[in-house]
């Protein structure tokens, strides 16, 4: 009996009991469930309730890297082996004003790294690399394999969206996870983020994983433990791979809402803009170069951007690859190229005293609201709308004092997300006495944290 | 947003995602999402996340009662309010030759009680009441509502399978739970029982919970906890409860199969048979007596028990309620009517002792692989086939001697179901120091054990 079950095909029914008895599968019962779900021949009654036991019941280090490995074969593995210079990529969890990815792509392509990014839209509270892009008109971030190589050829960045031959196992498996509420396991997190950066022929990966209000992580611990299961999972499959823990509790930078974020990219660009952002945009740029064995260390890796956004090399990168995907070119030295709402209203402060927090989630939730992200995935976006802060966390603000600048094209809209926006920000009498830092920490070779 | 959020219908996923993080569900959400599944409007895939969810947080008690009564309420529910006697009924968690149901139900009558028994068919290594009596020649169990009720006014008894209008949410829960894992959940147990017992029209339920090798739940610890969920959920929905945790660690009796098991319960409805067998059997009759207010003690119940069997009304019973559903009468009388196995094989010790242990799901495995019994549920049955005790725990064997008796159709599968039997039998040099009692404990009343 046992024999002959030993040499009979692995049974979905079994696998999904062995996970729900906290067992661990082997790498064969991974790709027989994952593999023939995305075949199709395992229905998705039987891939929902192994989600969800694999959700509770959680992963082992080695089931995380096959799982990932599963989805990453699933479709297919761009392979750039054959341009000679480093392909490392940033990927971010995600949260509010988080547009590092703009900056990053051709920061370190001017510094000799090839930067393959096939990025996300924005969804729930968070925005999405994508629909910032769009916001530049022309811009196309649907472009064959072939155009993709191309660019990268040419300029050394460019910036996709997902393709249907990269990683499909992911697609249906998230399309899955969002209606059975198996969303939220780190282990799933880790392999859908991960299949999909594998899938871009990279060597190595910086990961820019969020916590606080705005984050999808909100405490410190998920974070950390999301980030060292990545850098796991990537180390196990011969990637080189970073961390970083960075703050979201308060929007990143001053402007939120697609163009209006691209107008702060591109005065990070010309070494203007927020502090806060540009110093994570210099730190991210650093790993990356360290990944990609430009620099020897980290100073160095923040010195060489620092002088690639004086000299103007980041910008010209930028500018060349928006040419090369279509955009529109004169919306980078001039933003009234760029869409632009045609109202806006001002969040005033009812007190004096000092910015204690910003609910980011809030904040967040305000610019969908506005129309500039999406509640549902078929939504669809405006680009023009959203905010602009000022006054962020530790700022001094007396009464009326404005706290934002709500852009928007709704009255209504504009009315909703200002009580939001007003909502989110907390007065106190005192400035607090704490500081988060932009760094939490960085997470790097197995359990080597600073 | 709140507001608007708690006036909206109950969405799925919401639930799903309350129990995942092991909320208590309120009886609305449980209606929407199990009523919701039953009427085709919820997908699998969310109803399999559900469970899973469900089988590893749990229930609690109210949670448990909303999804009997969720279940219960799907379909039609029984109603012999108007017939003047008591109507309880019993049910058996299942084991290997636990044919008491057969002796139970015209026992009860006789005695004044009314027993509307809806039963389920062998599942895995146990047997089913439907598949015993549909050993007797011509005996129809699928009988529509009116002819039941009609029977139970005649003779006090009737014995019918599951019809598509009784609790058709548990049909189809079962279906799925069937293919993901998600069967053995003690909530999920109970509420599948409960619907479909609370759907007779009863006032009153005796379990047998089975406990031991050959029983579904292995230890005594689970059926104890699954024997006072089903008791508190009936009484919370008033109904007369008692469970009865007995012993399931060799087969009930010396007769498995379902032919061979219709002759031994005939043996005990006429004061023979074994020990084991006759003396559960009184034990679930006076219960059942007690419950329905015809006695006021155990021991009265007994009595009564004892004086229905030996004065032949209970036998009489039975013949009339054959006759009544269509069966062979003669078979009561003479076994030659019932089918019997062209073929029988002696398994026969290979050394001198005393039976240790019987693995008892080995044993009703042997069954199944003889045909009686079904692996999966569109197989039919071999009503003929089986086998005979003739040492049972603690018994004394000599090298030679014969364990038991196969009967068979097919060579290769009595063979096989030898060898099986064999391996069951664990021969020692000592008897067993301790014997297991028939009746572990009997849960009755909330939080009332003896």
């Amino acid at each position: 009996m046992t024999a002959a079950r030993e040499s009979a095909p692995i049974r979905a029914i079994d696998v999904i009991r062995k996970k729900r008895d906290g067992g661990e599968l082997s790498r064969p019962e991974i790709e027989a469930l994952v593999g023939g779900y995305t075949k199709g021949e395992i229905p998705d009654y039987q891939a929902s309730a192994w989600l969800m036991a694999t959700l509770l019941k959680g992963m082992t280090p080695s089931e995380s890297a096959a799982l990932t490995d599963t989805m990453l074969r699933s479709g297919e593995v761009l392979d750039f082996s054959d341009l000679p210079t480093r392909k490392i990529d940033k990927h971010s969890t995600g949260g509010v004003g988080d547009k590092t990815s703009l900056v990053l792509a051709p920061l370190a392509a001017a510094g000799g790294l090839t930067v393959p990014m096939i990025s996300g839209r924005g969804l729930g509270h968070t925005g999405g690399t994508l629909d910032k892009l769009e916001a530049i008109p022309g811009f196309n971030v649907n472009l064959p394999v072939a155009r993709f190589r191309k660019i990268l050829e040419t300029c050394g960045c460019s910036m996709i969206g997902q393709t249907a031959e990269i990683a499909p196992a992911d697609r249906k498996l998230y399309a899955l996870r969002d209606v059975t509420g198996t969303v939220e396991s780190p282990y799933l997190i880790c392999a859908s983020i991960m299949s999909k950066k594998l899938a871009e022929g990279i060597d190595g990966l910086v990961l820019d994983v969020k916590t606080g209000s705005g984050a999808f992580m909100k405490n410190e611990k998920d974070a950390v433990y999301l980030a060292e299961l990545m850098v796991e999972t990537g180390e196990r499959m011969g990637k080189k791979m970073a961390a970083l823990i960075t703050d979201m509790d308060q929007p990143l930078g001053r402007y939120v809402g697609n163009a209006l974020e691209v107008v702060e990219v591109l005065a990070v660009l010309r070494g203007e803009g927020p502090e806060d952002l540009r110093d994570l945009c210099l730190e991210l740029a650093a790993w990356m170069f360290l990944l990609g064995e430009r620099v020897t260390s980290i100073q160095e890796g923040k010195t060489l951007s620092t002088r690639l956004i004086r000299s103007g090399e980041a910008l010209d990168r930028f500018r060349q690859m928006v040419e090369l995907q279509g955009g529109d070119a004169r919306a980078i030295d001039d933003p009234k190229h760029l869409p632009r709402a045609r109202h806006t209203l001002e969040v005033t402060s009812e007190r004096a005293g000092y910015v204690g927090s910003i609910q980011c989630e809030r904040a967040g939730t305000a610019c969908v609201i506005l129309g500039g992200g999406r509640e549902r995935k078929e939504d669809s976006v405006d680009p023009a709308v959203g905010f602009v802060l000022h006054k962020k966390v530790g700022d001094r603000v007396s009464s009326g004092e404005p706290l934002c600048t709500v852009h928007f094209n709704v009255e209504a809209l504009g009315t909703r997300a200002k009580t939001m926006l007003l909502e989110s920000f907390e007065i106190k009498d005192a400035p607090p006495t704490q500081n988060r830092p932009l760094v939490h920490r960085v997470i790097t070779k197995s359990g080597e944290k600073n």
